[in-house]
C-alpha cells in the first residue's frame, strides 16, 4: 500500500537515523534529520567506539534498499573467534558453517557512508542543531541553545527519535505517567585501543577473526579494519583489584598488558598511549515502553532499546526495527496509528530478549571461552547440530545468521541450555561425547 | 558520637521530610525544608491518597523522638482483615496475635501533624518554593519559577531529597553516568472514594478492620477514619473488560458498584459521585542506585524507593530509612561520607525486597484472600507457627510486626512458600491439615 507524503523529522543522524531516512525517502516522505553534533564526515572519530559486527539482520535491512553491496566494500568478514589463552597457542572457534561470517565495520566509517547515502536519497541533514524537547501531540521540536529563550519550534507530521541511548525524545515521553523505563549499568566499562598495521600496512593478526583474550572478569578484543589496523576494546571493572581505577600510572598499565596479554607484547607502547588518551566509557542496558505516542512520535534503535555490545547485535537490532516498521508501512499505508502500535508490540519482546542475551554473552566471551567444559559443550552441540540440523540450531547461529525473532531464540536457547546442563553431567562425558549414547540422550530430552 | 552543626536543606515536606527534620534538629542541625506546594495545613486534601497503615517500623521511628503517643491519638488500630466475598457473609482474618494491629491514619491528617511537630522542633519550612535543580558537589539548590532566569541559588552543607516518587533531586542524579534507575507502572490504577459516617457520626462498618472486597483482577478496600468515615480505594485495570476506561457513565458506575460490591449498596450514590470527582492515579515502583552523592546529597523515602501500596509499608520503609540513618549518625559522628555510604548499602537491598513483597501482595489481597486453598494454607501456617513459634514466623508478621530486615523476610518467605506449596499438595489435605502427619512433614522440610 502506498503512503501519502508526510513531513517527517528524524532526531539523530547515527546509523539507525540515516538508514531510516533512506527508507522513508523511498516511501515518498520529506525528511529533515537533526543532529546536535557536527557532520561526522568533517570531524575526527571519538575514540570511544567498538567496531561493529554486521550480521544477517543488518545486511537484510541494507539489501532491501539496495545498499548492501556498497557497505560490503567497507566490511571485513570474520568467520571465527580467535581465542588467545595465557599460556596456550591461539586457536579458532568457527561462528557457524563455512560460508557464515559476521562483518567487522568501523562505526565512524559506516556512519559517514550512511549519511552520504541518505543525502543522495534526498534527506535534508541539519547538523549542530540541538533538539531539547518535543511537544508530543503536535510533533513539534524545540531546537536551539540550552537557554530556553532562543528555542526555535518546528512542527512536523511525525517525529522519530533515533537519538540513541540518552535520547531527548524519550526523555520527554519518560515524564508522562505510565511510561516504564529502566537504565542499568554494568560494573565494567570499556576503553577503545588500537593495534596499528605492520610496516607493510598489513594486519598483524589474522584479519578474518574476532580476536578475544578472555580473562574472566575482564577481556580484550580486537576487530579488523580495512587499513590494516585493529580496533580493540578492553572491557574491565571500573573499581576493584584489576580495574580501570587500579591502573593509574604508565608503568602499571605497561605491566598489566605485558602480564595479561602476552600475545600483544609488541604493541604495548601504543596500547599504553591509547589507554591514557581515550576515555573510559560505561555500558548500559536501557528498556522502556511504550515506544510511540499516537501516530506522532516513535522511538527507534538505541533510543528504544540500548543493549550491551556482547552479542554484536546493537546495530543489527536497530536496523531490524526499520525492516519491521517498513513491512508495516507496506501493509497499513496511511494508518500510522496502527503502524506505530504494531511496530512497538512486535519489537518490544524481541528488544527485551536481545538485551538479556547480550548480558549473558559477557560471561560467555570473557570467561567461558577459556573453559574446557564450555568448549566440550560447544563440540557436542556442533556435532549434534550437524547430524540433526532440523532438531538443533546453535543459539548463536539463530541470533546471528537468521531473522527468526530474538524472543524465540532466547526461549529456544534456554531449553537447549537445560539439556546441555544434563548432558555435560553424564559420567565420562569427556570420552563418550561423540558416542551414539550421548546422541540418543539428547534426542530423548528434546 | 555528637555532630558538628550543619546547614541542611530537606526538599519535600511530606511525612519522611518532616520526620527527618525532627531527627536532624535533635542532632543539632539547622534545617530548611522546601516544598513546591502550599502549606498542607491550609489546603484541602487532594482526593488521591490511600489511608496509611502504620506498623512497627513506623512506630519505632516515631517513638525514638518521643512523638509516637501524639500520633497514636489520630490512629485507629486494625487487628484484622474483614473479607467481603460476593455471596457469602463477611469474615475476619486476624493480622497477627491478639495484641497486634496495624493503624489506619489519614495521610493528610498525619502530614499536618508532622509539620506542626517539626516546626515546634525548630525546622524552618519554606512553602510554595519550587526546587528545580541541585548542584550536587556544592549542595546548592536552584529555586524559583520554571523559567530559568529567575532562579535563586541557595548553598547548603548538605541536601536531602525527600521529594517523593518524582523527585527532582533524583532527577539530577539520574543524568549522571552509572546511575541505575527504573520506573515500572502497574496496569492497574486507583481511585479514592469515601464511605461517610452514619447519622450518628459512627462507622458504618467494623472500625477495627481493614475491609477488603477481593474480586480477582480488581478490589475495593476501606480504612477507618476518626470522624466515622472510611477512606476507600478502588484498584482496577486502566483498560480492558472491567476497567476505569470501561466505566464511563453514571449508570455504568452505579451498576458496577451494585453488582460487584453488594455490601456497600447503600453508599452507591456517594461512591458514584466520588468516582467522577476524584482522579484516577497510577501505581509505580521506582528503584535506583546510588542514593547518595559524596557527603553532600542523599535520597530518602519514596525519592529513593517508591513502592506499590499493597503491603502497607511505603511510609514505614521511609521512616525506617531515618532510623538507620540516625543510628549511623550516632556511630560515625561528623564522618558524613561513611554515614551516607553505609546508609545506602544497608537500605538498598531492603528497599528492593519490600518492593518485591509489595508487588506480590496485590495478588494476595485481590485474588488469594477469596481462595479456599489460600485460606487453608493460612490456617496450616498459623497452627504450625503457634506450636513452633521459634521455627515458623508468618511472613506478614515478620514484615509488619518486626524490625528484622525486609531482605531477610523476603528470603524467608520464599522458603516458606516452597514448603507450603508441597504441603498443600498432600492427598486429602483438607481433612488432615491439623494432623501430626502434616506437622511432621513441615518439620522435615524446614
Amino acid at each position: 500500500m502506498s503512503q501519502t507524503s508526510k513531513n517527517i523529522a528524524i532526531v539523530g543522524s547515527g546509523l539507525v537515523g540515516s538508514l531510516l531516512a533512506i527508507y522513508l525517502r523511498k516511501a515518498g516522505h520529506r525528511i529533515d534529520i537533526y543532529d546536535r553534533r557536527p557532520d561526522i564526515r568533517n570531524v575526527e572519530f571519538s575514540g570511544r567506539s567498538i567496531n561493529l559486527a554486521m550480521s544477517v539482520r543488518g545486511w537484510q535491512a541494507l539489501e532491501a534498499v539496495g545498499i548492501a553491496d556498497t557497505i560490503r566494500e567497507i566490511a571485513i568478514p570474520m568467520h571465527k573467534r580467535a581465542i588467545h589463552l595465557k599460556d596456550k597457542p591461539m586457536y579458532f572457534q568457527p561462528y557457524g558453517k563455512e560460508n557464515q561470517a559476521i562483518y567487522s565495520i568501523s562505526r565512524g566509517v559506516l556512519n559517514r557512508k550512511m549519511v552520504d547515502l541518505a543525502e543522495a536519497e534526498g534527506a535534508n541533514f541539519i547538523f549542530n542543531a540541538k533538539v531539547w524537547d518535543v511537544d508530543l501531540p503536535n510533533a513539534t521540536l524545540s531546537i536551539g541553545e540550552e537557554d530556553e529563550k532562543t528555542w526555535e519550534h518546528k512542527k512536523y507530521d511525525m517525529v522519530f527519535g533515533a537519538d540513541g541511548a540518552f535520547s531527548r525524545i524519550r526523555h520527554r515521553m519518560q515524564r508522562r505517567s505510565r511510561f516504564d523505563y529502566s537504565q542499568q549499568f554494568l560494573q565494567s566499562g570499556y576503553k577503545e585501543l588500537t593495534i596499528l598495521p605492520d610496516a607493510n600496512g598489513k594486519h598483524k593478526l589474522d584479519k578474518n577473526s574476532l580476536h578475544i583474550w578472555p580473562r574472566g572478569k575482564f577481556m580484550f578484543i580486537a576487530l579488523p579494519n580495512l587499513d590494516g589496523s585493529f580496533t580493540c576494546t578492553l572491557f574491565m571493572p571500573f573499581e576493584g583489584e584489576t580495574s580501570f581505577e587500579s591502573l593509574r600510572s604508565v608503568d602499571e598499565v605497561r605491566r598489566f598488558f605485558k602480564e595479561t596479554f602476552p600475545s600483544v607484547e609488541k604493541e604495548i607502547d601504543d596500547l599504553t598511549h591509547d589507554f591514557f588518551k581515550n576515555p573510559t566509557s560505561a555500558l548500559v542496558t536501557i528498556q522502556c515502553y511504550p515506544w510511540t505516542y499516537w501516530d506522532k512520535v516513535a522511538l527507534i534503535g538505541d533510543a528504544a532499546h540500548a543493549i550491551v555490545p556482547f552479542y554484536g547485535q546493537g546495530m543489527n537490532a536497530g536496523f531490524e526495527d526499520i525492516s519491521v516498521l517498513n513491512s508495516l508501512m507496506t501493509i497499513h499505508g496511511d494508518d500510522w496509528e496502527t503502524i506505530f502500535d504494531q511496530y512497538q508490540k512486535r519489537r518490544k519482546p524481541n528488544a527485551d530478549a536481545i538485551a538479556e542475551l547480550s548480558l549473558n554473552n559477557f560471561m560467555e566471551m570473557s570467561a567461558k571461552t577459556a573453559d574446557p567444559k564450555f568448549l566440550l559443550r560447544k563440540k557436542i552441540e556442533a556435532r549434534f547440530a550437524e547430524m540433526y540440523p532440523d532438531k538443533w540450531e546453535p543459539l548463536y547461529t539463530r541470533v546471528t545468521f537468521s531473522q527468526r525473532p530474538y524472543a524465540e531464540a532466547l526461549a529456544y536457547g534456554k531449553k537447549q541450555a537445560k539439556i546441555m546442563d544434563a548432558i555435560i553431567q553424564l559420567p565420562n562425558i569427556e570420552n563418550i561425547w561423540d558416542s551414539e549414547e550421548v546422541e540418543q540422550e539428547i534426542l530423548s530430552r528434546l
